[in-house]
């Protein structure tokens, strides 16, 4: 497959936002060493963009990201002057984020990460309920859990969107695993990481000390619906 | 309405302040993404210049900040060469900063944040107590949790002034939702912000492992008086 | 009074010392806005280098520490083109730093914080105790607890001075304040107050799962005896 | 002992590679003052190279690497334009370290920190179960507990090679004292000691709310053959 010229510059500039939103994760410590990963979909393309595997943050370049068809495969031409390195695999974790693309059509972006405490619930395979304001805004509702998968097929994809299709979250708990979030584009699911972990953490000191209040449903769906609609997000 | 030469300097100099103030909650890790928010009343004028809504703290510019009346209705002329940028709209809280503006005269500066530790103990309706000389120093008690509010109208703003003006506080946790703090400035809202999440943390921390000691009321007065009135913060 | 060639230059030195320190409180995050402070005995003179108070850390200069007496009294010459800026007072923690130099003769440099979870414990009034081997060989032991005190005399010094002189640490948690620690020079005295912070930390994390296993005494002992004299540390 | 050519450059290298990877400890906050420490064997040589002793991490530079025997005596030539600096001790690990070299030929890395979860663990002589799929990755299995040893003789080395060689672990927590890692270079090592405390630290907070969900066996050995085999790692 040869790219024309169109797509050859809406690549690279799928690349640029990806590599780019990479320094997120690091400046809100959702990622330690290689663990985490953002990508997106090419506009109008079957096509994915994604961090290479085992490269450090601070050494990421656009041209490092690696560019795969929907099945999570390298695609021809990677490693020309045009798509970039072709000594570099794909993030472990491809398989997954294709899938989500290939069964989710208005998602845009997709990201994983090991962030500490939304870990922590998935360890315990526990939901994060929804009692702060700010968890009704971006998450409509507690943040559900996946089930447990082994890495190498479809399972990871599977359960991810299994999960996600019956609610208003963008971010599910993968059992023992970690967070993986969706987005409309990939920095929404960037965001929806950052927001993800912070819920996690804030939820979890609280119940630290005692149990939080509950909100009633009837609130969640009202802050919920005035943010995702009313107020634009 | 169209301000005078004196007003667009005024203007000018209170954007300077609350656009470099936004930069202590980032400090301090009171903020992620964009949820937090600082205001300042105009001296002299029913105005208040406040953060515009959905901006990066790392991309904020004075010209950015938003002036409203203290009914938080941006007013004509934010976008002409004096007062700035059309196109951003006021932060989401702005109807609250502008209650407090409006009802506590003596206030002149108001942040917003949801800090990890203060929304956890927001998040179980539980008000803070004083167990540190520190919290004595700056806060004069305990540090009081005001009433679920949905966001929308002045329900928030009204519940930040009915529990603040009975406590020596300058912060109120809002229950399920986070921390409210004010002051004689900006720079003094700040401050209050800041040391709300270090009291917040310290006494969580100090309470995983039992009780603190309580600390006489009278000590508590007296540490009150002396950093209020004799030290003069 | 009016120093002389010799004690300019000294006195310029610990300024600089003194004013360099501080960036370690902030590095190791063991102090929020203004609320810490590091002093250094001036050599051969009956006096003393403290924070000024009420400056922000990362605007602190060497003109500002303030030269005092050991009863807390800045000198005259503050001033002065030699001896600094006239307008700011001393910390409000002077007091208790001078205390402790005119009743510790061995002791050249004094550190307070409010560092988390070494307040944490103190807030419970509960000594830290000597489970890891960094702790036996920094502080020989357990960090003592010290009296609750009201500042304003001498209270505070007084209680850090009795509580240490009974105690191989150098470090003291003054009951629902903070800690307190000491050195033969002042950067000594910050490596206490940046260790004691850590271990407070790393035996609350412990201990939040389980009871840390005790270590006998006899090997403190050992271990205390070789950091402080073989290893000449 | 004086080295040829061939040698003065491979010793070269190696010290820059030490001295940088203890930036990697700083970045992790895995070590606080100069409580922890990077060594690497040299290539084809009884040697090794390791961190001065009380040398601040900014402060370092390749030429104050340390370049000993495999007993962890400093060799002559430290002093000379090739190799060093004659003026600093090896750190007070060392003798830890080449116990390791020594017993395990295939382990060319060691890193030693007091990290703070690790230890917390460490301290109550608790192994972390493994309970998250990152960790069936990187670690095979729990990370075991080493005995409480004293420094100064081969006690600590023994503690570590004894209880290494049982386990797939690259990292041992040893009891009240904290995590030593090794790794087949020191980059290796240096990722165990941050995989360590990141697990240490998120099953942790997972355990503060309740139990987290087992892995069956047969998923963490599929996980960890996939890892150190397939996906060569």
């Amino acid at each position: 497959m040869s790219p024309g010229p169109g797509t050859v510059e809406t690549i690279a500039r799928v690349r640029e936002e990806v590599c780019a939103l990479h320094a997120e994760l690091t400046r809100y410590e959702l990622v330690v060493w290689t663990a985490g990963n953002v990508s997106a979909r090419v506009p109008g393309q079957d096509l994915m963009v994604i961090k290479p595997s085992g490269v450090s943050y601070q050494d990421l370049t656009p041209e490092q990201m690696v560019v795969t068809d929907l099945y999570g495969v390298p695609v021809a031409g990677n490693g020309d002057g045009a798509w970039g390195n072709p000594e570099l695999s794909p993030s472990s974790d491809t398989a997954a984020h294709a899938y989500v693309y290939r069964h989710m059509p208005e998602v845009n972006g997709v990201v994983h990460t090991h962030s500490t405490y939304a870990t922590a619930w998935a360890a315990r395979g526990e939901a994060i309920p929804c009692v702060l304001t700010m968890m009704s805004d971006e998450f409509g509702g507690s943040i559900p859990v996946g089930p447990f998968a082994l890495i190498g097929d479809d399972s990871i994809g599977h359960g991810i969107v299994e999960t996600l299709k019956n609610s208003n979250s963008p971010a599910v708990l993968m059992q023992n695993h970690g967070p993986f979030t969706i987005g409309k584009d990939a920095k929404s699911a960037v965001k929806a990481a950052v927001m993800c972990e912070e819920v996690a953490r804030t939820v979890h000191i609280s119940r630290q000390l005692g149990e939080p209040v509950p909100i009633d449903q009837a609130h969640i769906d009202s802050l919920y619906a005035r943010y995702q609609n009313v107020y634009g997000q």
